[in-house]
């Protein structure tokens, strides 16, 4: 686990069958911290009533112990969710917790879908009406629609409404349900605690909480956990393969975890060991840019025999600065979370290893610390192939045009990020390092693949960047939908606090 | 203004036009504190994007100078709301805030409608969400329904599907529009500041804000303020009389305020000398119970030439005290409000002056109190009459078995509250005091002659009471909903924090 | 009690021999916060080990359950305490904790000392060290003094060294002594809780925690309560008077409590009826500035048949407020805290009750409400003489030239406030209506008689102020010193958080 | 840096000369929070006036901007303490701030001293008070005598009255002034910013704030810091050799910093390198125990040729968390801070090096985990000797019979921690990886060689420890004070909030 500087991203816990229910989801949500950290919430069930706590912030700073004694359960879902500034707010901590004619119901969503501002412009004009701007909701108004709710199998049918990325908790009253679209794009585990079951994002929440790990949720599989046991269904058809994001391999997941059926740890080993082979460099020292890349360095090491080595120091405290005037903020802050160790730098040629790079800002900052230190050389070697393309599925990369090697030649990356060589790891060799065929993973950011068409982009504030008809007013709209982007414009931003 | 025990109530504040719009939104619902403690809430709106901020907690604690910063806008609505603890919970608090067709809107309720479970069900059972468990959430859905929007005036056409109590701000992106139910219930007046409109439950918030009290709201109006002006129209028909609650001038508002077009204040005086009149008492002094009473008594006093007192003082700095498991927490709570001058009251003979009587354990209390300090005789008069029935029209009175004066003679009251007489004041009398004809006023509480027919009983925790119908399943109802309470079980409690 | 602007004053509680004597302590300190709000702290002692809790702000934030659990043994000492921003420091929070050779020790202190500074420099050039700005810790050091110590009564005799007010409570492991000056300027009542020993400055404490009032500290007692029982000693000597401050009964003290042998309220009555003797009005309505003057204004009313009423409302939420960058903070405040009732005021001759003036300013802003809500006359009566000195026993008055009185005729006052016409009490009309012979109080800020000879003004900032000589240099002083301000310069201001 | 589990320690950081010198302090503290996490807290001089700030808990929470603000000055000194939860208190956070007859000073203190509580017993006879339970307050005490002011030099003077280890940094008005003691058993560095002096217990703080390490304050070294430059005297007389903490170079300093005249990294890659050549092993993967070892384990890797590798992933999130009544609170919270890294261990035979063992719980724990998850031989390296004698200079190592290696051997521990084969690094192994002679090192810890004589035990509650002898009273001795312990009982516990 480490601290993330550029991604979006959610991380779930579930559990069914388990007096201490609520608590145990609070430490999985400790676990699972490093896939977001922008808000967390726990929803419990008793079997009647649905329990919400949580908030804004950190797993350990917005559960109070009181928290957790009031709301009760043998059954609870859990989230994490990790987003930046703009649309941050309480109304969108997941999992949302609404009721419909069906009853109560609680939501907790990682991925993201692509035809959610349809699907919402559609609803709101059947009058529903909606509270976050975030694409979950959406979700649950499919849910609740009558005409869904008399199917034979409201949440199929719902399911095969939604394009995109989505491992799903639900949770009803009765029964806890676990939900991997079709292409499988994010992981989703399940496991066992004594008699209770348990369901996470990654098995090192499994870990945490003593959970065996039993097996993944399947792509294109609904699992549902009640008195009557787990039970397994298949939804939205037979699909030609799968779409695993590799990314979760490369930087989000835990080295601990199992994902996708193995072990982050040794598939970045390998990625690190593949590129030594590929792009094999000259130096004293190979060391890591803490602390992601600590796996894919050791693999470097190991497959050149070159020394592994530490740079840095990090620090477990760091937190905010208040600092002069005439300081930079950002600088001070990565330089309070990490110092280089000069006497081990000063003079030496470094291998320097890194797991992926993606604006090049942070790296080319630490790059430079350490010339300033006294490298004599700098080799960059990066665990993974050039990111050049915008992510549909859940994580947030800067728009296109801030990525580094986004229309930059390897060589102009290279002078960019003030290096004397740099190599990335090549898409096959990636591809070489995981246990599934290749066409069964999502590498869209690199190789611009994407496993699904995505004709209109949509980025995380379409939602709430649509714009405002006036209530009962002759529709005068004010500028601004893009043309196309729908039959009339739609409503406003709402933000909350 | 003081500090309220057994109620439930709300305060508005609204203002269009003014630069400032948040921070005077702010200040005025410091001025409408007493109407509602439980949370507080802003919406703003800078013409396009509606923002909110606030929580649960007192105004001056819910908000900082940070966040009202950070919402914009030259027009605002604000609200403050009491409930009690069971219920209380972030989602509920008012200005509510969604985005629907039509766009994103915000509203604020004063009141409570009788017909809200119908209605909701009703929705449900369309497909609708709700995130709420207070009846205000009912309304949007109705404003959003697409066959209501294309109505020549949506609003008018909902609210009359509407039955109960309700004075309303609503917030859309380019106006604020007040609205007060036919019948007038609760209070709403129209004020000016500059070139500002302002609105508020009562004129002491137009005081607070150095705004002119203009008008009142009338029942069955509609106003909208809008760059177009204030534009008035009038909804519900021709009503015969209106119910304007006698309760608010007794104990409600703020002596200072204006409310359904006179003195709070000057009112309670007039009781206080009605009551004389009625029911004169032999005594040394006229005191007050603390500090609601301070009006009456001084009606009483002039009236009779009994000189007034004081027989308490009231801390200003009461808060939670952490007491020893050997006493009782309310007790303590009680004495830390208030002290008995025993000076002032060893060996007399004291007419003491209360507003109203509703459990009669706090007065009971107090009276118990004065007894130890050695009061010799003890005569407690009441400037209203004995509350006997429940309050369906937005007052939290407890359960009608609670109330002191439930199945119980003058007679059976007094010994209860163990004094040496006890008289009420009349309901002709009380009427008597106010500036429109009786039958404009809902008495209901004392006289059990409701405005609007109430066959389903509903109280304040009906909207949390439904119970539970399992999503896609059979249908098996869980053990609960009373026989008629609607043609099958309804979904269940849903609490967040 | 109210809410105070202008007075620096503090408030002390003690009990021995109680299993709860540390929530007791708390409890007291709740009904004395209106005689300091700016820290809070209590000292417990279990027989051998003192242990504090305590902080900046008021008695119900300061304190947690958890504090107060953390803190043990059958005997407490508790102190709140007021003072102006600029010298309001976590390390002056008494009651104040020290070792020194003869063990632990704790002290609360509700006075001033006069000669302070100058003991201080004494201490300092024997090498002594000190901690606080506040007077109070010189006596811990004169405690300590071996000299002291080896007297047959070191506490008597170190007595004998300080000059000024002090009403004591201290702690040491085994037993809480009281202790009042000779002169017995500040209160210090003796009550018993069951088996129980209660001290506190005001019996409205003793009212909150169930104790029965016994007796008075004399001045120049020193009261020791221990296991060995309560034992009384005298010292200081034989004084011809004592100089109880008037100003408790006049502002301080809360209305409930018995200061100096008799009911505060009834001396208020008594005075507000003796100032309508002196200085009768003509008027429609004689009203309280609240919340203060109902005391006075109570008797008043009685002395004319001029009815009582009420000219403004109180709130009881009134906090921080966040003001627009037009508005005035102060006005703001005030508004948000009084509300004038129009409807009652308007119109009315008003004969308006002060308890006292001090800047006028406050006063002032109130009138001129009143003026503004249509009032036609205005007669303004003052219960207490016009001050015009400043206090040097424990009275944070303004420095002299900021008191509206001060080189000013009442004529000139009366200008100032712009009322119709301005009367106060007599100095000779106030001490009749108290029960000692007039030369036993302190009378000094309306005569300028002080009972102590003040040859050398000291204010609060006194020791604050001195300034600074470098340690280890040559000496050369810093520009401050006043000329005769002491044989030398000496050290500066220490402040800490 | 990392979280530390054992030990007692503190970072000190000053600043001359600079306008911003509270907010660099405040970064400079960053820097060194792994040398304490209780406490911090800043005081500054402008020249005149001393200022301090802090409190309880870890520099980013103890401090906000507001703070930062208030205090002034172009000199600031900052300290940082760690100790157990018993002592911690806020009147012990350092740095220190008192008056006395020569001005105000602070003081800041690493070390401890062996004489103190001799010291202060002799000075409480004096007749001075004591008001913090650390030993730093004697040194202020005896600044303060007059006796001392009066000599040539008063601070030679008093330091040497020290027995122990201390680097200081003391802050007057005008100046600033660092010491290290004789023996220099603490680091304590100069460095440049600009035309500002900067000191710091390590050079990483310079490393943050952009400074650069000019020299270490040598052993017996007084360096005052003035508008008259830096001016540096010698005391203490001559010392046949240094007693730097060896422990510093293992355990206690960032590896980023130089300490001792050489970087930390370097000494500990050397020290495991070192290890190998004496004890080396047979396994798959060297991989050290987060993540102090780190240094160690990339030099016994080096010098073995056996891979590298990682076995555990750490959280940077882990706080508290609310278990389960079942639960072991010990172990989730170690849990939540380490994941082992199952794939990466089962069935590999691994040297796991650990920098030191102190009570081997820990570590036992940890071997514990590796061994559930699969390992096949687990080869435990200590890159040091066994702990077997406690420390009297500054390291809070528990008492001696909890010392795993104390009175048992090599393969006791062996046996205890459950490892296939265990060997610590030899005394003479150690000293042969830092750069100063061996006698210039105190190895107390390993080797019982204490540099001064420490005939009377002390430990951090030796202070608190002490008993009560009442005030005034014949001395009945309370029962405790163990014999020798000094010629009288001396006074008690003093614990504040």
């Amino acid at each position: 686990m480490q601290q993330r500087s550029v991604t979006h991203h959610c991380g779930l816990f579930g559990i069914y069958g388990h007096d201490e229910a609520v608590f145990l989801t609070h430490l999985g949500l400790h676990a699972l911290q490093h896939r977001g950290q922008e808000s967390a919430a726990i929803v419990s069930s008793n079997g009647q009533t649905l329990q919400k706590r949580g908030g804004m912030g950190l797993v350990k700073d917005v559960f109070t112990r009181r928290d957790l004694g009031e709301i009760h359960g043998h059954m609870a879902i859990g989230h994490v969710r990790y987003s930046t500034t703009g649309s941050c707010s309480d109304v969108n901590v997941q999992p949302l917790l609404f009721s419909c004619a069906a009853g109560p119901v609680a939501i907790a969503h990682n991925g993201n879908l692509i035809n959610a501002a349809l699907l919402r412009r559609q609803y709101e004009d059947f009058g529903h009406i909606f509270q976050t701007t975030n694409d979950t909701e959406v979700i649950i108004h499919l849910l609740a629609k009558p005409a869904h709710q008399s199917r034979q199998n409201p949440l199929v049918h719902v399911l095969n409404h939604l394009q995109g990325a989505y491992s799903l908790l639900l949770l009803f009253p009765d029964r806890m349900v676990a939900v991997r679209d079709p292409l499988g794009f994010r992981p989703l585990c399940l496991g066992r605690l004594g008699g209770a079951v348990v369901v996470a994002s990654e098995t090192n929440a499994f870990d945490l909480v003593d959970a065996e790990y039993e097996r993944d949720v399947e792509p294109g599989e609904i699992v549902t956990i009640s008195d009557e046991g787990v039970q397994s269904r298949r939804f939205g058809g037979d699909v030609p393969h799968t779409a695993a994001c590799i990314f979760e391999q490369i930087y989000f997941a835990d080295p601990s975890s199992r994902v996708f059926g193995e072990n982050v740890h040794l598939v970045r080993v390998a990625m690190g060991a593949r590129l030594a082979e590929e792009s094999p460099a000259d130096g004293d020292l190979v060391v890591p840019i803490p602390t992601c890349a600590q796996c894919a360095a050791i693999g470097f090491s190991r497959q050149t025999g070159i020394p592994y080595g530490r740079a840095f120091t990090t620090s477990h405290y760091a937190g905010r600065s208040f600092i002069m005037p005439t300081q930079s903020e950002r600088d001070t802050a990565v330089k309070m979370k990490l110092n280089v160790i000069k006497d081990a730098v000063a003079g030496r040629r470094l291998v320097v290893v890194e797991d992926s790079v993606v604006r090049g800002t942070t790296t080319r900052g630490k790059i430079s610390a350490l010339r300033r230190a006294g490298a004599k050389e700098i080799h960059l070697r990066v665990a993974s192939p050039p990111i050049r393309h915008g992510c549909y599925f859940g994580i947030d990369f800067p728009q296109q045009d801030k990525l580094v090697a986004y229309q930059r030649s390897v060589e102009e990356v290279r002078a960019f990020l003030e290096v004397d060589s740099l190599a990335y790891l090549s898409l096959e060799g990636m591809l070489s390092c995981v246990r599934m065929p290749p066409r069964d993973y999502c590498t869209a950011c690199f190789s611009g693949r994407y496993p699904i068409d995505v004709t209109e982009p949509v980025d995380k504030f379409s939602l709430e960047r649509r714009q405002l008809r006036m209530f009962g007013s002759a529709g005068a709209d004010v500028p601004g939908p893009p043309a196309g982007a729908g039959r009339r414009a739609v409503p406003g931003a709402v933000s909350t606090p």
